[in-house]
C-alpha cells in the first residue's frame, strides 16, 4: 500500500456510503483490539458524522465506549482473509495484533492505530452517545481522513451475511445526468 | 421481474448490509413519493431494525414522519437511469410515478406502494422517533419483506457521490473459515 494523502473529511462518504465491511481499531489505556463492522451509515457531510453498532458483547465495546474513539479502516478484496480472521476471534482471548502480524501506524488525532494495509482510515470521536444504551449505536465525528490515492473506486468488500461477500465491481458515472446543485462539495 | 417470495424479516441484512441505493417510497392521506436512500444501516435482526436518513427538506420526509410508514425497495443496475431520475427530482413539484412511469404494486402491510421492477421489497414500520429531530434518522421495523429469488445476489449499485455508483460485482464465500456460531439465523 503506497503513501496515504489527506482526505476533506466531508468526502468520507465517497468510502462510507457504498457500504463496505470496514475494520475497527480501538484503544483504551494501552489496551487495544480489532474488530469488523458491516453496521453502520452516514449521518452527515459537516460535521462528517457516521452512526456505527458495535455489540455490546464485543470486546471493542468497552474499549470505545471508554476511550470515546476509534479509527475506521476500510480493507479491499486482498484483505479478505485477513478480515474473516478478525471476524471469527474475540479481542477478549485473542491478541489479534500479533496473532495476524497486523501492521500498524500511529493515529494523527486518536490513540487507536491504523491499519496499515488497509485503503483508507478514518480517525473518529465519540460525538453523541445516547443510542448506545438502547441500539449498541455510536454517533462519531470523523476528525481526520487519510487515503490512498489509487486506485479511486477500491475493491470493498460488502457482507451478505452466511459467510458470503460482494466486491465492488463496475463503475457506472451518470454524472451527466445530475443537477448541479447535488453534484460537488462531497454531495 | 419474477414473482416474489416472502423473506423472513430478520434475513433482510443479506440485502441492506451491502449498502446498496434504496428507492423509498412513502404514502400519507393519499398523497404519495419516491425518493432514493443511500444512508441507511441494519441496526438488529430480531426485531428487524434499520437506521434510515431522510432529509428534512426531502418532500418524502413529512409523508413518512405522519404516515410512521415506508417501503425499502431495493433497485438493481437496470433501474439505474430510474434512480438517477427519482433522484434528481423532487416531490415537492413533480409526479414522479406519472412522469417515470414507475409500475407500482400494493403492499401488505403499509400504504405506501411496492414498485413491482424492483428486486426486493421491505415493508416498514416506525419503531422509534427520538432521532429525527436531531438527525433526520429514522429507526424502522421491517415487517414483511419479498424478494425476487433469483438471482441470489442481485446486481445492486452503491452510490460515491458525485454522480458515480459502484455495481455489486464478484461474490465470494468464505464460509468455511468461519465460527459456527456466526453462521445460520441469518447472522
Amino acid at each position: 500500500m503506497g503513501r496515504k494523502v489527506d482526505l476533506p473529511v466531508h468526502r468520507a462518504r465517497a468510502y462510507l456510503e457504498p457500504g463496505p465491511v470496514l475494520l475497527v481499531t480501538s484503544c483504551h489505556e494501552g489496551e487495544r483490539n480489532v474488530t469488523t463492522m458491516g453496521w453502520h451509515m452516514v449521518l452527515e457531510f459537516t460535521p462528517s458524522l457516521v452512526g456505527c453498532l458495535i455489540s455490546a458483547g464485543n470486546h471493542s465495546f468497552e474499549l470505545v465506549r471508554q476511550s470515546r474513539e476509534c479509527v475506521l479502516n476500510l480493507p479491499t478484496i486482498g484483505m479478505i482473509d485477513t478480515v474473516v480472521a478478525i471476524g471469527n476471534r474475540s479481542g477478549h482471548d485473542h491478541d489479534k495484533f500479533a496473532e495476524l502480524a497486523l501492521e500498524t501506524e500511529p493515529a494523527t488525532e486518536v490513540a487507536a492505530p491504523l491499519l496499515a494495509d488497509c485503503h483508507a482510515h478514518f480517525e473518529c470521536r465519540l460525538a453523541d452517545d445516547k443510542m448506545v444504551d438502547d441500539y449498541n449505536l455510536f454517533l462519531f465525528e470523523i476528525v481526520k481522513a487519510r487515503v490512498a490515492p489509487r486506485p479511486k473506486h477500491p475493491r470493498t468488500i460488502h457482507y451478505t451475511g452466511d459467510g458470503v461477500f460482494v466486491v465492488a465491481g463496475k463503475v457506472v458515472s451518470r454524472r451527466s445526468d445530475f443537477r448541479p446543485a447535488l453534484l460537488g462539495n462531497g454531495r
